[in-house]
């Protein structure tokens, strides 16, 4: 038996990290996951916090599909065919 | 009375432009709202078309904030407060 290192986002507490760096990449998720659902839910009150934070969380976890979408190539969005529900 | 020319989108045919920009925008921002509308509905089924159709649209409207935040700066989304509605 040995202390070791383990690493959480103070949003999530119960999952943890063996890589800080998957750490991060977890809370960063989160963090653009909260931001995403309070305004989606403000836009469209109808929603409801549920599907808010659920849509916002699968957007959040292919979040770097969704920003070249955004910008400029919608056309990107096929790639999340393949990959599985949220 | 004079002929003149007007500007609409295939997807949209009721809404008429002066401004070929501005038919060419309108355009590209629905192409982008049916392509996420799609995906979003596969993603989380309990949406709905309506739904999922409503987000995709605000989205849509306002992508160039949601393609910053997506990209590495969730915080940008705080403009939208001021922005008004779907």
């Amino acid at each position: 038996m040995a202390v070791e290192i383990v690493y959480r986002s103070s949003r999530d507490p119960e999952q943890l990290f063996m890589d800080k760096a998957q750490a991060d990449r977890h809370d960063k998720m989160l963090e653009l996951a909260e931001t995403l659902g309070e305004v989606l839910q403000k836009a469209v009150p109808q929603l409801g916090e549920q599907l808010a934070e659920e849509v916002s969380i699968y957007m959040a976890r292919h979040r770097d599909i969704f920003a070249k979408a955004f910008k400029n190539n919608p056309e990107v969005l096929t790639e999340l065919d393949s990959s599985g529900a949220a």
